[in-house]
C-alpha cells in the first residue's frame, strides 16, 4: 500500500482506486490470446461473473470497450428496427442509452424524472398499460445524479402486467456495490463496466444476459446491425474461452483480463451481501458527514441516492472550481457536475471497491477531512 | 529486462513482447480520466500518433476495443447504404472486413487473391475502370497469410483512374513496422491496434483519417448506423483533449492509453525510416534462416511478404501441434495457422516492435533456435 501513497486519492464515481495486484496483474508480461497460460483465466473469469451477477445460468460477455458500449450491445442485438423500448430516465445517461437505442432502430419512449427523483412503481405500471414494450431499460444507479432505481419493485411489476418485456439493467455504477440479483429478480440483461465497483481500469465493457434474452436474440428476423457489438460473434468466443479452448474474433484486452480476474477473485472471497452491506454502510457514512456540514444533495431522499457514489450541490458562494482544486490540493480527487442541465451546479463523490471493503486504507475518512477542510478553507461555515 | 526472463518468449504476430517501461505504465496508479494529471498524457498520444503514421494533419481516434472495431469505425461512418466498396482481400482480414462493410449496407465487391500471392497494380486498375467506389480497402499486411500489400502503388492507380475514391488501409499488422506513409502516399484512412508494432497491450483501437474522410463524414446524408463507433462522438473528445481539456463520452481506458503514450515516445526517438529498415533486415534474417532450413513460405516471393512477421507450411510429417508444443518447451510462442483454408497446414511468427528494435535482447535469435531445434528434436532433417 505505500506503494500507493504519493498519488492523488481518486475518489470519482469510476474509475475507483485500484488493488495493488490488480494493477501488478495489468503488467502482465506479454502472454498470447490463446495460449495455455491465458485461456483459464479467461474462462475462470467468466465463470466468477456468474458469482457477482447473482445468476446461475446468465451468459457473460467480456469485450474490449468502454461502459458506453454495453449499450450497443443491447440496442443491435435485443431490439428490431421498429420495436418499442421503455427507457427510465433519471439522468445524463438514460438521455444516451435513448440515442443509442434510436441509432439501432428502436422506437424509445421515456419516462423521465425530476433530477433527484426516482421512477415510481405506479410511473412504470402506468407506461406498460399503455404499449407492449419489447425491452425497458433501467439505470440502476445514474453516475451523473446519484439516484439509485428500485431495480427489484420495478422488475416485479413489468413481470407481472407485461412478462414478455426483457428486463435491461444499466448497472455501469451498481454492479459491485450495489444489491442486484439477477436471476431471483428476473432480469434480463445487466451490463457493467470494469472500472467502477468492480475494481478493474477501465476498457472492459461487462454484459450478462438471461437464457430468454439469449433465445430472443437467437430468434430475431432483423440482421444484426453491428459488426463488433454483435453476439453472433462473441457468444462462441465466450463458450470457447469457458470450455477452455481458445478461438478468435478479436484479441481480448489480455492484460485487463487478468486484472479482471484478480479482482474478481477477491469480490467472490467474501459474500455479495457482506460486500453490499459494506458500500450502504459506507455511503450513510459518507451521506452523514456531509449532511451534518448542511450540504443537500441531488437525490430527493436516502432511500433513492446511490450505495456507492453521492452527487451534492456546492453551498451558495463556492464556486465548483474552487471546491475542486482545494480537494485537489489535500490529495483528492473528486468529480465535477455532469447532467447537462445543472452541471456546474453540483459535485460527486465515489465510495466503491476498495475504498469501501478495506477500512484500513482510511480512504473515506481522507476524503471526509479533504471536503471538510477545504470547504472550510474556501470561507464556507456549515449551516 | 531480467524481470521477463522466466516467461515464455511471446513471438507470435501480436501481442508482442513489451518494454518494461511499457508494462509500468500499464499499473499507473487510479488516475481520474478528466484530471490535469492524465489530460496531457492523451494529448499528447494524439500528437505523437500523427508522427508515426507521418501525416501533418490527419485526425487521429484511440478508442476503447479491440482492432477489430476499426472496421466498423470505417464502415459506419464513411459508407453510406448502397454504396460501393471495394475490397482487395489477401486472407482472412479482407473476409471479415467484407462482413463488417455489409453489415452497414455497402455493396461490397471483392479482388480475392489466391493465397500467398498479393493484389496486383492491374487487377486494382481493371476492378476500378467498372465502377466507382466509395472506398477502396487494402489490408497492409494480412495476418493470416503474411502478405504485404503494395500500398504505395495502389493508392497511385486509385488517384490516377478514380481520384474521389477513399483509399482505406487496414494497418494493424503493419503500423510501426511496414513503411507507410500517410501523406505522401494519400491515404484516407489508417486503422490499426495497440497490440502489434505499437507495441502495446491490447485494448486500443487505433485509427487515423484524412481531412478528406473527415469532411465525407460530415457530408454524409444517411444517419450514423452505430452509436459507439460513431464520428459524431469521437471527434469532439479527440479536439478536446488535444487542446488539453478534458471531455466526456465514454470513459477512456486510462493506463492502456498511458502505456501507449510511453511507447509512442520511445517509437518517435528515432527516425521511423530507421524502424522501417530495421523491421526489413529483421524479416530477412528470419526468413533466410527458416529458408536454409527448407521451409516454404506461404507469400509466394519475398516482394510479397511482410516484414513484421512470418506465415510459414509445416515441412511434410511434422505435425501442427507437435511443433508448437515443441517450440514453447523451449519457452517461446509461435501461432497456428488462421485463414480457414488451410490453418492447419501453416505456423506464423511474429517479428516486431522491441523484439526487433533491441537487439540486445536476443529474441531473433531465441525464436531461431528455438525452431531449428525443435524441427530437429521432431526429426525434421531439412531440405
Amino acid at each position: 500500500m505505500s506503494s500507493q501513497k504519493d498519488h492523488k486519492l481518486c475518489m470519482i464515481p469510476g474509475p475507483v482506486e485500484f488493488h495493488e495486484d490488480v494493477l501488478t496483474s495489468m503488467s502482465t508480461l506479454a502472454t498470447s490470446h490463446v495460449s495455455p497460460a491465458f485461456i483459464p483465466v479467461f474462462g475462470e473469469s467468466i465463470q466468477l461473473l456468474r458469482k457477482v451477477f447473482l445468476t446461475e445460468k446468465g451468459q457473460p460477455f467480456v469485450v474490449s470497450g468502454s461502459g458506453t458500449l454495453g449499450w450497443d450491445m443491447v440496442s443491435s442485438n435485443l431490439v428490431e428496427p421498429g420495436e418499442d423500448a421503455l427507457v427510465l430516465n433519471t439522468g445524463y445517461f438514460g438521455d444516451s442509452f435513448s440515442e443509442c437505442l434510436k441509432v439501432y432502430g428502436a422506437k424509445v419512449t421515456q419516462v423521465k424524472s425530476e433530477i433527484g427523483e426516482r421512477t415510481t412503481i405506479q410511473e412504470v405500471s402506468d407506461a406498460i398499460s399503455d404499449k407492449s414494450y419489447k425491452i425497458i431499460t433501467i439505470t440502476h444507479v445514474d453516475t451523473s445524479t446519484g439516484v439509485l432505481a428500485d431495480v427489484k419493485g420495478i422488475s416485479e411489476v413489468v413481470k407481472k402486467q407485461s412478462p414478455n418485456t426483457l428486463i435491461i439493467v444499466d448497472g455501469v455504477c451498481s454492479v459491485g456495490c450495489e444489491e442486484l440479483r439477477f436471476d431471483e429478480w428476473g432480469i434480463d440483461v445487466v451490463l457493467t463496466a470494469s472500472q467502477k465497483a468492480l475494481g478493474v481500469p477501465p476498457g472492459l465493457s461487462i454484459l450478462v444476459a438471461s437464457e430468454r434474452a439469449i433465445e430472443v436474440f437467437k430468434n430475431r428476423k432483423a440482421p444484426i446491425p453491428s459488426y463488433y457489438a454483435s453476439w453472433a460473434h462473441w457468444l462462441p468466443i465466450m463458450n470457447a474461452y469457458e470450455s477452455r479452448k481458445g478461438m478468435y474474433f478479436a484479441t481480448p484486452p489480455v492484460q485487463l483480463i487478468y486484472a479482471l480476474n484478480t479482482s474478481l477473485k477477491q469480490i467472490t472471497s467474501i459474500p455479495l451481501e457482506t460486500r453490499f452491506e459494506q458500500h450502504k454502510k459506507a455511503s450513510n457514512r459518507i451521506k452523514d458527514a456531509l449532511d451534518s456540514l448542511g450540504l443537500n444533495f441531488l437525490p430527493k431522499n436516502r432511500e433513492a441516492a446511490a450505495n456507492g457514489m453521492t452527487a451534492i450541490y456546492y453551498p451558495e458562494g463556492i464556486q465548483p472550481a474552487d471546491l475542486l482544486q482545494k480537494v485537489a490540493s489535500h490529495n483528492v480527487v473528486i468529480a465535477g457536475g455532469l447532467h447537462r442541465a445543472i452541471a456546474t451546479k453540483y459535485f460527486r463523490v465515489g465510495h466503491m471497491g476498495i475504498s469501501v471493503t478495506e477500512p484500513e486504507r482510511k480512504h473515506l475518512d481522507t476524503v471526509i477531512s479533504a471536503l471538510t477542510d477545504s470547504l472550510k478553507e474556501l470561507g464556507y461555515s456549515g449551516k
